[in-house]
């Protein structure tokens, strides 16, 4: 691979995931682009392909990664073909960002630690998109400062509309609870040595009849914190991941619609953004994709040569406003038809 | 220019927000690559030029657009500069990203605005970066569905931990408050049809002496709305941008550490993401983008194959307690030196 | 007056107000009693003194105020009542709780001043009694303090769901901004030199015809601060009555569901209570309340010995549960139909 | 008794909780009075009995309760002392609000249960004051009304500063547990059918050596609810009680510094007070209070007429104001030095 270049990708598994991660290489983010789909479902790889410049499609994974193109792997398939993609990409010595669950079982997963640790270097990265959102990352970079002492307890809700059809009572555990089994691991720095699941009275609004929905989950780690989950996935009014962090000297939450708060030395409250790059980061960015993306299409968007001209006039008025008292008055030129 | 391509773009001005535009168009951003850079100071425009793949420096804006390389151009040198940068990118009818203020003054805006209108179409977006964040961009939205009935007043707080050396009294208004001039321009959709600004006792806590600081604005718009503005640039303690819309039925309010919280029919408080798409997105763009950037350097980060692994083994020791009942304790395979 | 005794206070006014006020005195506070009501309305009156032990009913407040059993006067009745009201007091030496406005324009609480002035001490307690809300009471403790600095501006909202229909634009300012002119006089320690007034295009939704509604006041104060009001009488939406200070150092801010909230050195938030005497001392006035009201009607109510027992049952339960580990069942004794 | 007098409370104990329960009935609510205390510590119930009017002082519950002063009885002493002093008031027939936990153990309690049943009527009030709370108030409200549908779970976080010398790790469960076992029955309106008391590795910061502090603790109810209590009584950082029940179609959750927030169809949030009358009830209460104690005092405190003055000024300014536009200025009279 030239590093110079774009990273080549060949993303397996073209449904809502795969689909959204090819979306997501081509449009949101740099330095990498779609190389190759594969899907088992031939024509749905490749209407996925036409939409993307110089994608090839193809049924199979092995063939897909023979390319020259290729250069990095995305797994988004099922999780029961998950891997004998990783092998696949093993064989090949490709990096591979492959979608949670790893592998439906823990001793699939072995099997595959076992292969990847033969290869003597790591070549995967599992897909717990929690480390990366901001919220979790700033309770992590908290938790990591020592500031609030040994975290002791961790209070976690999972909430979702509703669950899909296919959802069983395990799945509450094996797909739902994942996420907070890993970011009680990825938080905390413990392994855990023992679960308890507890089964309060099914919901009778939404769930479907003998689904145990909700379910309240224990957790213990073996540096002997406590992680409760609540997971409720037919809650009905919303999607709600919250996780409160009590520690020795202090807690710290995320997920209420507020950033992190924490509660500490008598205080409850949150940071203030010190500067506008940080307030504004993403603005800017979204404005110049926005930019960028019109100008391929040929189009101009966005504030007119007219907004800049109003603006200056105002502040021009507002300046003198400012310097004599009282109320002035704006005066605009006639607005040009071509910014009607 | 090929669509297919990345757009061509040169940056003229590579201070700290060309630099910082640099910086984004070369890593946060996808379908633009930055041909070139523009600035006075030809050390400066050579270092940055070398930081990035197929860049070229310049010490002269036409000189640059002239290059085939250069599809578009982003303007982000002193505002006195613009004009000039304007009219070149006009002869060679380039596309421009042009950062606010458009002109430092309303005669030559009007200038600018003659010169595109000449062209017979928009070349020019401004950089008013509000209207692309997603708060403001959520509270123009709620505005428009009309719910709130009409806008009546906008209350706004513009506050900046300290002002910069050279910044005079004036600049409070044409450099910060050109900012909530535009935004009561694109959030209401009216013209401001005069100006009145009161100035309490300065503070003596941080602001220079002779500095009138906080000073506090009041704008008319012709369609019979107010917007006041608390401008307050040495305020000590934090960036703080925020603004209410107060409607006929309702209020809407942004900026204060949450999203947009209405107060309407009894009831004040904000919507909850009804999907995970919805609340994760940036997180998986930015684990997607995480990934792509360390394989291309050759490393691999993130969640690794025992943290898959680990995740496994508890959820199917969660499976069997949801089963059983009671505890079920998590039995792990030796974890190999790789993933130590 | 014997301090031994409930104070004997006469209410002049029997309307909304000072009914309410009968009814404060009569059964929510403690050391006062109501000894006589006064109203025009002799049917009125007579029908609040009936529900009161030893209350007697007059029309005439001069007589009222000579009744043996009066110890002092709280004046509730219309604005243009007050004037001779209080002077009737001041001619018993009586203490005074007048409510506000003390009277409708400043020519006439000017006479009333001299006359209080003449008598050497004071009389009258005027009934501005934001300043005694807990919200206020903390603000104005913490600007006091001065940790935030000097106040430099106050911005109020102050919302109505309706207006009466009696309402004038003129009342807007002398009715309802008249609570902000006291609270910005009280916090900042400032009397006030300027008003303006602002009028936006009048609200179609809810308002009545040719009322200004709402209007935006600023108020200029002695010691330079500025203290805007957005009054708004015809919201639809809800009670809202909220302040921020903004400070040299800091802000703070209450009325927005929260406690008192301060952005100070890089952090919003509030503070939490320390102790379960302050975060419950309400609720204990209430059971203890409660209690006394329910003894006195002869009945028992609230949590039950049954209650008491089950408590002491699963706390039981829950301590050995704490020494064995595990789940431990509570067995209850037989619920007995007294607390069924 | 006679209804119309106040009633004559004896307060059993008067420690901290006796004391002050001795003061809010002589100071804070209306319609009681404390007729005699009784304490073993004859000069501490002296002392107290002497700053109260016709409050008599005695070592013997029994013979308090035999003055013909005494109506009702408070019991506020140590646990122990509870049965006997319920059985002596049994005997006279005295309604009694007893502090919890009613007795110290089960089997004590439902001694006292079947005493009280014998008398074939309720005597007891049993001090569970959160019930008495307005958040909980609010709280039971909203889940009584089945807005949200059955509840399902609640969460709920029991935090004190530090825990007194003589805490034990039991009294975690008994002292301060039994809290929030009350609020769950009363809230759910079940019976606890299970405990469970998970402990993770103390906290080394504040809690003494040996204290097993924070534990989390599950109750299962007989209706099929989960109601878990993390109680952490050497937090360190402040004293917070919070509480979550999550129902079929909703949350709503209290304690966190808002009053009542719920999540529900797509929104989270509060309610907006639609009146004065409620926002402001306490105020209003309060500032009586404060007039009838000054007066009591023979002091006149709180506005004054200067500040009655000042405000007709400044609303006669305003009213100008809005009539004919623009700025005016207020004039004052001089103030008298009365008012300095």
């Amino acid at each position: 691979m030239n590093r110079r270049e774009p990273l080549g990708v060949a993303v397996i598994g073209t449904g809502r995931m795969g689909a959204d991660h090819v979306r997501r290489i081509d449009r949101a983010i740099s330095g990498a682009r779609v190389a190759a789909v594969v899907d088992i479902d031939e024509e749905r790889a490749e209407a996925v392909a036409a939409g993307v410049d110089g994608c090839t499609a193809h049924t199979d994974a092995a063939e897909a990664m023979a390319s020259d193109a290729v250069d990095a792997v995305l797994i988004a398939s099922s999780g029961p073909a998950h891997e004998e993609a990783l092998l696949a990409a093993f064989a090949r010595d490709l990096p591979v960002l492959c979608e949670k669950p790893l592998t439906p079982d823990a001793a699939s997963a072995l099997r595959v630690m076992e292969a990847e640790a033969a290869l003597g270097r790591r070549r995967v990265q599992v897909g717990f998109m929690r480390r990366y959102d901001a919220e979790y990352v700033r309770l992590k970079a908290l938790l990591d400062t020592g500031q609030l002492g040994r975290p002791l307890m961790l209070h976690q809700r999972h909430r979702n509309v509703a669950s899909p059809p296919f959802f069983t009572s395990s799945m509450l555990i094996s797909d739902s609870v994942a996420h907070e089994v890993d970011v009680t691991r990825w938080l905390l720095g413990h392994e855990i040595g023992a679960v308890t699941v507890l089964r309060p009275a099914p919901s009778s609004s939404g769930a479907p009849d003998g689904l145990r929905d909700p379910q309240f989950v224990v957790l213990e780690t073996d540096g002997g914190a406590l992680s409760d989950v609540e997971i409720f996935v037919n809650c009905g009014f919303g999607y709600q991941v919250q996780a409160e962090a009590v520690c020795e000297r202090g807690t710290a939450r995320i997920g209420d619609g507020h950033e992190l708060v924490t509660s500490m030395a008598g205080r409850w409250g949150g940071t203030i953004t010190q500067d506008w790059t940080e307030r504004f980061a993403q603005a800017y960015d979204d404005e110049v994709q926005a930019w960028a993306d019109a100008t391929r299409r040929g189009e101009v968007t966005g504030p007119s040569v007219w907004d800049g001209y109003a603006a200056a006039a105002v502040c021009e008025a507002g300046v003198r406003a400012l310097e004599q008292g009282g109320r002035v008055e704006v005066e605009l030129a006639e607005r040009p038809p071509l910014y009607a």
